[in-house]
């Protein structure tokens, strides 16, 4: 592939919102509740079911929730790009920032250091 | 570039989670939760905000943001891997579906054609 | 008890607004990301337990998330009176739709009652 | 009114969720999903929408969000109930808090100190 795959996406919005005069509508503020609102969708797929069942979808169910990640991650791209945020870059840095935070050895098998560290 | 980025960031979680024995906790149901928790806190960042002020981020909010969009981006790559849902291919297809469903020139500067037609 | 309770706390919410002169940042659209932001921080407290675990909260994350309830029900109460809604009748409404959505005979047992009728 | 209207709502869905056997999904986890999931749609109501559009909804539009409001009331009751915790006891103390951590004649005008101080 001759092209990263956020930056073909991020250059596809662009040419989407140019084309349809919506830039005026993508504040920072628009997108994040955007965004937002499309997390919910994913939830929404998942409320009901065990986490084993969340873990065997069937095909049907699958492919709309696939449609749901696309479109967090639409709007998360968007989001970005529009805030001149390198989003590979902070996905990087937040890694190694979460890889101080919870020692492999310390936080083994538990949750809770998650949040509670 | 020598992997593109979405594959190099799925790589690094795999290794965190399998480095914490955090598999157990990676359900679709509690990783569709993280993803919507971390929405939140970017949409936190811009709810008292203008249209103006959200496109005009002083530098330290702009880096807190950019590191919530690295949660929801982590959270995002994480849940469809475990999903094994191809996640540059689902937005390739959901740009496919929007271009068709509101074309250029009919949705053009009109914000409503987002969740009306 | 004199007075309803969401009453009360619409009145409390009304004061406490004119108090801080508020009511400039209190538009329905911030407040809806408000609400949402706080509802985002309920979940957070929820996504790394098991069903049995969010069942069984110890004392002090019961009352962190109490109090993180409050919150969502101080937006989602001032949000309500600032769009002039009647929370009590707008639920009541709601129930009943709901009542004749999911009949009882029909619903008993199956969670997809909710989201697939 | 003999009941206060909180207690009526709650009772009303003990008795729908009971006449459901639904009893069993309504767990504090599930619950905090779709309350979750419940605010992202009323977010996406006002999305794309300016803050003085987001403040003068047409009829349609508003009663849509009457019931979208009306589903979160729902779900944050329902949530309370099974935690045993006391929705209107938690939203006096918490405004008690802000009343305390906001002090009207520091606070006026300023919207940074709601998440700031």
């Amino acid at each position: 592939m001759s092209k990263d795959a956020l930056h073909e996406v991020r250059d596809s919005l662009r040419r989407f919102a140019e084309e349809r005069d919506w830039g005026q509508f993508h504040t920072p503020k628009n997108l994040a509740m955007a965004l937002a609102g499309e997390a919910g969708e994913v939830i929404e797929h998942f409320q009901w079911l065990s986490a084993e069942q969340s873990a065997a979808l069937d095909d049907r169910t699958r492919e709309e929730v696939a449609l749901e990640l696309a479109d967090v991650m639409l709007y998360l791209v968007r989001l970005a790009d529009v805030l001149e945020v390198d989003l590979a870059d902070a996905a990087r840095r937040k890694l190694a920032i979460n890889a101080e935070r919870y020692p492999a050895d310390k936080a083994r098998g538990r949750s809770d250091k998650y949040h509670r560290l």
